[in-house]
């Protein structure tokens, strides 16, 4: 049991199968599983249920005839628009504000999050159901989000940064330990040998070697590609017949 | 002109062109204009142009036959997975992590941000073109997301919150140039030819080639450093016999 298993969505009024899976689809890459749909195309409802590779998170979604039965039991009903509606009468806060609040109450109890027709979004009877409304961030010139997207990206932003995320490093990688200074070194003087070997610098010319050193800096390489390096260019070093192939 | 003007969104090898058309819808939403295609199935492409209602965006968007080409011109190019890949080679973060740097980096210079085909993401060959790679949070259970849902969501992250200042470079300091693709690209053959003929590496040995290219990302070599390391291996190339001292 996570805090998301109290968060429904709902989809009202949703006319296209594609749009209902894609929604879906959504919400089990996030860990949402419990779906509502209000008032549906019932061809479209049962289509997206039937569509190949149809979640069961979709079979058991709850059908409802009105959006005051879809969220009889939720503490918190959220709306979502993408437009900047003239004629809205709730408040209207962005979507990465709006989160947090349904992050803190998903701790208490149920959230609803509604999100209406392709068409036109939440009807003000819709939304007259709702606390407040988000809005996601989309430009004035083209607001009106694909549906699954908006799922999509709302519920990213609930998930997002949560601490359970997982670790920045790969399963199985490495992790990036910083080259100690005489590791670095060690491949400032590989490297300038190679090059005095093979004319690009004078040996023993200060100036360069001190230009070499800051640029090998630069690089701000880890201590497994340092020793990768090092290998490289002791062979290349090795074949222009300036050292010892295991030199150093 | 914004930031988001240096962006290019580059699909690769997509498959469906109702995901080229949706990756194209969001990026209108969220103000992303430069849409780069690489080897899309041709029919594909041309449905998803032609389909009604596609956007300026996609009649302007750009083909190419492969990803060194499509990447060229920028200066951090990006990757993007949903799974978890145990065989990732590169440095992997969470999205919110990741967007922080591209927006920084937008200031300065073009990114690319790959996504890879609907069934098999990007290829290890197609990510050795890439610095890094972010990671959407999706559940270890169903991670892999629809196309058009994972370019809104990361273009989402990209405009989410856009009131932070700039970030400032210490005064003083100097700016900090990043080398193009095409430099990195062109230092990353110079290399394989100073390995090849000094017997580090075998000539044409892919594997090889992909690990020499990641480990050369991973350098994030400003542009004036690019150059004084290409010169330098032009140098060892040419006293080597692979390479005409003056090539390239």
């Amino acid at each position: 049991m996570t805090d998301l298993d109290h968060l429904r969505v709902v989809l009202v009024a949703t006319r296209n199968p594609l749009n209902i899976g894609a929604a879906a689809r959504a919400m089990s890459n996030f860990g949402v599983r419990r779906l509502r749909v209000v008032n549906p195309y019932d061809a479209a409802f049962r289509e997206a249920r039937s569509a190949v590779g149809a979640s069961g998170l979709l079979a058991k979604a709850e059908q409802y005839e009105n959006v005051a039965d879809a969220v009889a039991d939720c503490k918190l009903v959220v709306g979502t628009t993408a437009a900047k509606r003239r004629d809205l009468q709730h408040r209207l806060l962005r979507l990465d504000v709006g989160a947090r609040t349904i992050k803190r109450q998903l701790k208490a109890g149920r959230v609803a999050l509604l999100f209406g027709s392709e068409r036109y979004g939440l009807s003000n009877q819709e939304m007259s159901h709702c606390h407040w409304v988000m809005r996601i961030p989309t430009r004035e010139e083209h607001c009106s989000m694909n549906l699954g997207q908006a799922v999509a990206v709302c519920l990213y932003e609930l998930v997002r940064g949560q601490k359970t995320a997982p670790a920045k490093t790969a399963p199985g990688k490495k992790e990036r330990t910083s080259a100690t200074s005489r590791q670095v070194e060690r491949l400032t003087q590989v490297l300038f040998e190679v090059l005095g070997a093979s004319g690009y610098v004078q040996p023993r010319a200060v100036a360069a070697e001190e230009k070499l050193r800051r640029l090998v800096r630069r690089m701000e390489l880890n201590a497994n590609d340092t020793e990768v390096w090092l290998g490289m260019l002791r062979q290349v070093a090795w074949k222009l017949g300036a050292s010892e192939k295991n030199d150093g």
